[in-house]
């Protein structure tokens, strides 16, 4: 193995890993962000936070666009949920709730709902991470 | 350069990847996270906002126990701020509190904040990131 070997290598890797670190930036401007704010039915609060997790965890693993949920429960009131919702811009959004994950959770959790706000909102530091 | 230098190459950098990527993981079990609502005077709400920036990027440049501090502004009703706060743990927090600039961040929007909230959370999620 020669050192041009060597020097491609270690540029390549260079650029992997700027790659894996900066893939959102580009996407940060036309952003969506959103909070959702929902009360659960307390008796289907179990089913509902379920059927959440699957639907978080399935649209991060399967749309690009789909940058963030990031949803919590209310200690004293676990039946307030707020998600925060970040899409990498509107047709990220338009494409998230047409996927079969997305109309699964809505249809299935229709019940369970028993209030929600939607609530349009702009980043104070856009491009903020969870470390 | 022979292969066992290579190999050892490869591996290093293997390690490093992982371990940017997944620095956080070990501080999920006990993260501290939190809902901070507040309303800020209208009159001064550039300048809440801008403080509460240099307050998040020095905190998140400066501490590695703060995960994230989002904060967004309502659309349609931008003096409503809301932001989720992910401390490593209740240790980090503290400190953070103790820290010359949130201190400075905390005396000088004094007088801007007119109503302030705070909510203890459970993410839904555990270490969902933001991409």
């Amino acid at each position: 193995m020669n050192k041009r070997f060597l020097n491609s290598l270690i540029i390549t890797i260079t650029l992997l890993i700027f790659t894996i670190c900066s893939s959102a930036v580009a996407q940060e401007k036309n952003q969506m962000v959103r909070l959702a704010k929902l009360v659960i039915d307390s008796a289907q609060l179990d089913s509902y936070k379920s059927a959440l997790k699957e639907e978080i965890e399935t649209s991060l693993h399967l749309e690009p666009g789909v940058i963030t949920l990031y949803a919590i429960s209310e200690k004293h009131n676990p039946t307030h949920i707020t998600i925060i919702e970040i899409y990498a811009d509107e047709n990220a959004y338009k494409s998230h709730i047409q996927t079969p994950h997305f109309i699964k959770y809505k249809t299935g959790t229709k019940k369970m709902v028993v209030a929600l706000e939607l609530i349009e909102a702009t980043p104070i530091v856009p491009g903020i991470k969870i470390k």
